[in-house]
């Protein structure tokens, strides 16, 4: 990690982190805006300018907001929703239909309907069921509508369980012995046009291997369907899963580690059946914002047991990070206002909420920590915020934007009022 | 589970569960007001009015809102909360603050200046830190404030580690090196009214084992202080975590199970120490809850993978339920269209979150499932809507209470507009 260290101060985005931790109050997400730019630049550069005939859209389930759109489309990349109310999201900020695309296992009728309405550029079909409701619709609505259909590669991605999505036993995805009929019902549909093909792995991934793996099976399709129906597929998204850095648990890769060899082996198949290499997509989430991203808390009560373990309590916790606590995920962290100071003890970052598992860093290497304390946590521009809940009633973060050594607040710190705002009292309740 | 089926449709509350689904939509809290009331009555019953000098308080972490404050109003228990946003809560909906205690591991100086402002009847203090915090504070104010200390009985409840909380190596409590010290230190406290003693050894325990051991721990600590400075503590504060009945998983005992024998051995302990019995605080939550809550969802996509699985898509998910994710938590579900029907198949119930760890059930057994089918799983009053986010920005259901007979909602569904209601667009984006 590039630190950037100041009179035993942190900065960040060129800020000083004690002073922002002052200014917004903790606990506090930021973004750099710099660090996310560049990180899409880079894809730009060894991937959209590298190859042509290729797409590059943020998987926005990891951090959105109007804020971030508007980032995502002055840089002229697309989005890839989950639902209804991202692509809400997306559109509110003005973002283009042509750059979304709209993934799902069960998405609603009306979900569906949103999608094809607003011309969001393609639906990736994640079952039959889906493409019954499809069709049913387009039918309806005499409206023609690109899709995708995402498979079930069966190839599982090294990585936590609850994030392991291409194997076999998975909700996601069309099955292999299922997947050429499905095409053959969209190719037979008036209103549906069938692009491509779509799949999706895992995240959090050190390795090509499950991309390769997957890439060999969706070219057999593509050749099964092309023996079949003379039908060739133009669009192969190959999802995302690109692992990043959080601790020492996590040997991060360049990205071209996953493409440059995805687009080779691409460029081979293609050949070999005889076709023109489909335009590839790719679809980064967490190794677009990971970093950008750092979580700023105070530290509150300490609790030193002797010979056991030293606790230090955060203003935040499990509310603004489940990650550790779901998917046993390691981060790293600093204090800001002894960034200089030596590591001397060991010290278990843990939250407010009433539980056990509302533990941030266990047993981080840290200098002699003290009540008041800046703590950053690093890498928590992905699935913190996005994941935030109010358990406890413990309000969600503000959110700060830095750019060019000034700070932006792109989303407003909950108010107490919030908490009850959509509360209502029967009248059986009402004079108590 | 006493179940009530008409024409082959589960009714709860005495109302149709398929009707609520469709007037209020799906996925959607329900909270009958008869069991939760209920529930207290059996408290009152069989703790308040067969023992003197006893109180209950409701955990109000396990689910709270504007509603089921003034419901535990009218039925005159009290309330523990452990944040400022659940103190708000309450103050809000007129609870009386003569009802309310504060726990947390890490309250903030503001948090602790609310309580004191607010005359809040009982601070548990967590830590030496907080004890000093609430020194200076109430010095500053000069105001008198009652305390508890929890301690920190190095007693294991048996449970999942994240709700096992009593064991040494814990972040909560006064460690029982300290604990005489700290009395004392409050005893000498000029604005400082030490009431008691409090621990909590876990939750969702289905013996009452560590209570026993942590009582006799109590005790010491109150046989000590009373040698050493002859104070004698008044109260004893012994916490919840009395099991419920989620799935053939857990074997619930009644909670006599727990109170009847920790009255008895908490009367043999007072008079072995020559001392009056302690007034004893119970503080159950789910215990309370969670049976008068159910969720209803709509099932959407079926996906059956020959040999393998079949899942079986709902309209929430990790959401709204994140219990299953984060604790391995087992629930029992229901079609509600289809209650008389024989369990024919294995059905594993998944949410619509991009994750492979959204799942609500592992092989739940049902009748034949189909798309449009209303799904009801049972005891989902505790820590289910307390814990939901707006994760994949879905958005958090509404809580219906059933009374008599009649649905009175207690809370809005999120409209879309919500999920940018706190976002802001900075200059350098506006034009974009």
């Amino acid at each position: 990690m590039n630190l950037d260290i100041r009179n035993n101060t942190l900065y960040f985005g060129g800020i000083n982190t004690v002073e922002l931790a002052k200014k917004y109050n903790t606990p506090l997400y930021i973004i750099d805006e710099g660090i996310l730019t560049d990180k899409i630049r880079d894809l730009k550069e060894n991937f959209l300018n590298k190859y042509d005939n290729v797409k590059v859209l943020y998987a926005s389930k990891a951090f959105l907001n109007t804020a971030i759109c508007k980032i995502i489309k002055k840089e002229g990349i697309g989005l890839d929703v989950v639902s209804k109310g991202e692509l809400y999201t997306a559109l509110n900020a003005n973002m283009n239909a042509d750059d979304i695309i709209f993934h799902g296992n069960n998405k609603s009728i009306d979900e569906l309907k949103m999608a094809i309405d607003n011309n969001i550029s393609r639906i990736i079909v994640d079952s039959m069921d889906e493409l019954e409701d499809i069709i049913y619709l387009t039918n309806k609505l005499k409206k023609t509508t690109n899709i995708m259909f995402r498979i079930t590669p069966d190839v599982r991605g090294k990585t936590h369980d609850y994030i392991s999505t291409g194997q076999k036993d998975s909700k996601f995805g069309i099955p292999l012995e299922s997947i050429i009929q499905a095409c053959k019902i969209a190719i037979d549909s008036e209103y549906i046009n069938l692009k491509g093909l779509h799949f999706h792995t895992g995240s959090q991934l050190f390795s090509n291997e499950s991309h390769l793996k997957a890439l060999r099976v969706a070219f057999s399709i593509i050749e099964d369907l092309k023996d079949e129906t003379k039908y060739t597929i133009e669009e192969l998204n190959v999802g995302g899963g690109f692992g990043v850095f959080y601790s020492d648990d996590d040997t991060e890769m360049d990205f071209t580690h996953f493409t440059d060899e995805i687009m080779e082996l691409c460029e081979e198949l293609a050949k070999k059946i005889n076709i023109k290499r489909p335009k590839i997509m790719i679809e980064p989430g967490r190794w677009i914002i990971s970093k950008a991203g750092i979580t700023l808390y105070e530290i509150g009560n300490i609790k030193d047991i002797k010979g056991i373990r030293k606790y230090a309590s955060v203003d935040g916790g499990i509310t603004d990070n489940i990650r550790p606590a779901l998917y046993n995920a390691s981060y790293t962290c600093m204090i800001s206002n002894k960034a200089d100071e030596e590591s001397i003890e060991k010290v278990t970052i843990c939250g407010k909420c009433c539980e056990s598992g509302d533990v941030i860093i266990k047993d981080a290497k840290l200098p002699k920590i003290e009540k008041g304390d800046i703590l950053t946590v690093f890498s928590t521009g992905a699935y913190n915020e996005s994941m935030s809940s109010n358990y406890n009633k413990l309000l969600r973060p503000a959110v700060v934007m830095l750019k060019d050594s000034k700070d932006y607040l792109i989303k407003r710190r909950e108010e107490l009022k919030d908490l009850v705002s959509r509360d209502l009292v029967p009248e059986f309740l009402q004079n108590i």
